[in-house]
């Protein structure tokens, strides 16, 4: 009997999977996950002991959901692993991303698991602490379009702060390019908004795009605090889930993190395999530190469905022990006139993210934010 | 008219889409993939001039491949890709990511772009050099299962190389767990290796997983290099395609980099959204640093269609201006078996992938890694 050395702790973590097929094929599909995910060998070549005893998942459970489909518990090693979150990740869906008719819906981690992760820094509490708003939704816009100068970027940031806009962002299509550099745009945008904040008594922040190389990623978010952004904007589709935790674990950065979905849709794309929208932007973006999650909202331009989004609600704010709740912040073709639908579904505890809309509801820019901040004052 | 400053060099891209739907259907989709990649904007609010008229993606053809689909080839001004992979990758399918029925088939950059990437240091050719291989198929093995010990892991990697198996990489589940902790692992498999390669003569080389944290991820290659890995395995899907490419582009490092497709599934396993095989498995690991590239083979635990497979073949060596020609390298449920049909197909330039299948061929790993490499010389 070969024992993995040091012993096994015998704690488990667990991920409930959706499988596609009647429940032989779930059955069978279950059990190569089990073995796909750990060892990725011939079980009967694994010697006796603890790797096939432990190592390898374990069905703990496996129930219908409809005539074509089976959720199944599927559980791990906690030292499988490894209590990152690359290796956490890895286990959960590496290889299996690449079958069809299997998704992740959720996982439950143990508290020696969840330990190792801080999660988010500030999560709701905090980013209201920081935005001096106790109670109401907050506001996110973002600067584009993309091609404008520093200089028109840096106007509208000021117009969007004075009208009361919380967190302004850029585009998450503002990279590094010629015709607004990163650090000359992170120097005046949020000299913009500081301004504005000076005339109006708000605490508005400026959050800059991280989208960019690996190698510059933390000097530039470094960059960025350093000339007073307030919050960074991470798309881990481009930089990878483990840099967004990076960047909001750096206690010198020490900045609030919001999560861009741009490069992850196709997780989420397809209703057989991937995630489910409540685990990759809520469970997986929490691990992960974002304090707001981004996603496009129900009847605009993309297609999540109202059910979907409520999903995300969930996932930003069910029990993960001592990991914040975080803000789900839709966006993606919101406008004004949704608003009280859009209040009425989400209630306070939402960001709402509205870019383009919110240059269509009064002549000027500051109007137009006055209006919406009114809004969210009043309800 | 709004002019971009400095002013755009009139150079474009492209990008070649299938979308899904009637040509109606599709001239929309293919539309709003213009705007949304790039300005995520109302058109009818953009300030006239180069914003609408060079930043705005542009449908340059559009051409039925079927009742159902049609492939659109869309250009993009360089400037908005940054000249960097992530901006890059973002604008191919950042937010587009998100929309059911849009895929992208492959991509076309002009040598501005493909002049600002390195691309695979070694390519095929290095890597023949390095393994002193000019002609045969080379092989890979993994150490394996994951719960072993450095020791047990150690002294498979001797067996494989004493065989003759060229690359013996870590199973990319190994990570930094407390069964086989990285560093641990590293010293002792190359040593082994090392050790293997004194007594048959062959340039086998290690080669550790970097599923690893962000913050340690160039670190820990470098620890690797300096004790005698001869290569680097790199799951982008984990730790971002722009991580393997910083790897690759390390002159310190100066070591080969094969990709591992965990946790990239999902990009493919739909027919309607996400990468054809081709981009991702082929041009996108070129355009990120890597030198050879692991996907599953068709007839083994996975789904890729044979078809597939070949269309990654030409991926890795389609013309790409100067960035180098990479191996394909099929693995995922190998067997000795299946070796004549494979060579067939694959011909000499390919690394063949051969896991738990080796463990079955002959009694011991080192005659299973002789017999392999036997048939390898001698096609």
């Amino acid at each position: 009997m070969q024992r993995v050395t040091p012993p096994l702790s015998g704690e488990r973590f667990t991920v409930v999977y959706r499988f596609s097929g009647n429940r032989e094929d779930a059955q069978a599909k279950a059990w190569e996950a089990c073995i796909e995910q750990t060892v990725e060998f011939p079980y009967e070549l694994l010697p006796a002991g603890d790797i096939p005893e432990q190592i390898i998942g374990r069905i703990e459970s496996m129930d219908a959901v409809d005539e074509n489909s089976y959720e199944a518990h599927i559980s791990y090693a906690v030292e499988a692993a490894g209590y990152d979150l690359v290796q956490l990740l890895n286990i959960i869906f590496g290889n299996t991303s690449i079958k069809p008719g299997v998704r992740v819906e959720k996982f439950e981690l143990p508290e020696s698991m969840l330990s190792r992760f801080r999660g988010p820094r500030f999560g709701r509490e905090g980013l209201r602490t920081l935005l001096n708003a106790p109670e109401r939704p907050l506001l996110c816009t973002a600067l584009k379009p993309m091609g404008l100068s520093v200089q028109d970027l840096a106007q509208q940031a000021y117009q969007f702060a004075l009208g009361g806009i919380d967190i302004i962002k850029d585009d998450h299509g503002l990279a590094d390019q010629v015709f607004s550099p990163f650090e000359e745009r992170v120097k005046r945008c949020a000299e913009a908004v500081e301004r504005a904040n000076q005339q109006s008594g708000y605490h508005s922040f400026y959050m800059p795009s991280l989208g960019l190389r690996a190698d510059q990623l933390l000097e530039k978010a470094l960059f960025a605090k350093r000339h007073g952004a307030g919050g960074l904007l991470v798309p881990p589709g481009l930089v990878g889930f483990d840099s967004m935790r990076m960047l909001a674990d750096n206690d010198e950065l020490n900045l609030p993190v919001t999560m861009h979905p741009a490069f992850v849709g196709s997780y989420v794309t397809s209703a057989t395999n991937g995630f489910s929208h409540y685990a990759l932007f809520g469970q997986v973006a929490r691990l992960a530190g974002a304090d707001a999650s981004i996603y496009p909202n129900w009847g605009g331009r993309f297609s999540f469905s109202k059910q979907e989004c409520i999903s995300i609600v969930a996932g930003s704010q069910d029990p993960m022990g001592h990991i914040k709740a975080i803000f789900p912040t839709p966006g993606g073709g919101m406008t004004f006139e949704r608003m009280p639908e859009l209040l009425e579904v989400y209630g306070k505890d939402v960001i709402f993210l509205m870019g383009g809309g919110l240059h269509r509801i009064k002549p000027t820019l500051v109007e137009s934010s006055r209006t919406i901040r009114e809004m969210v004052e009043n309800i």
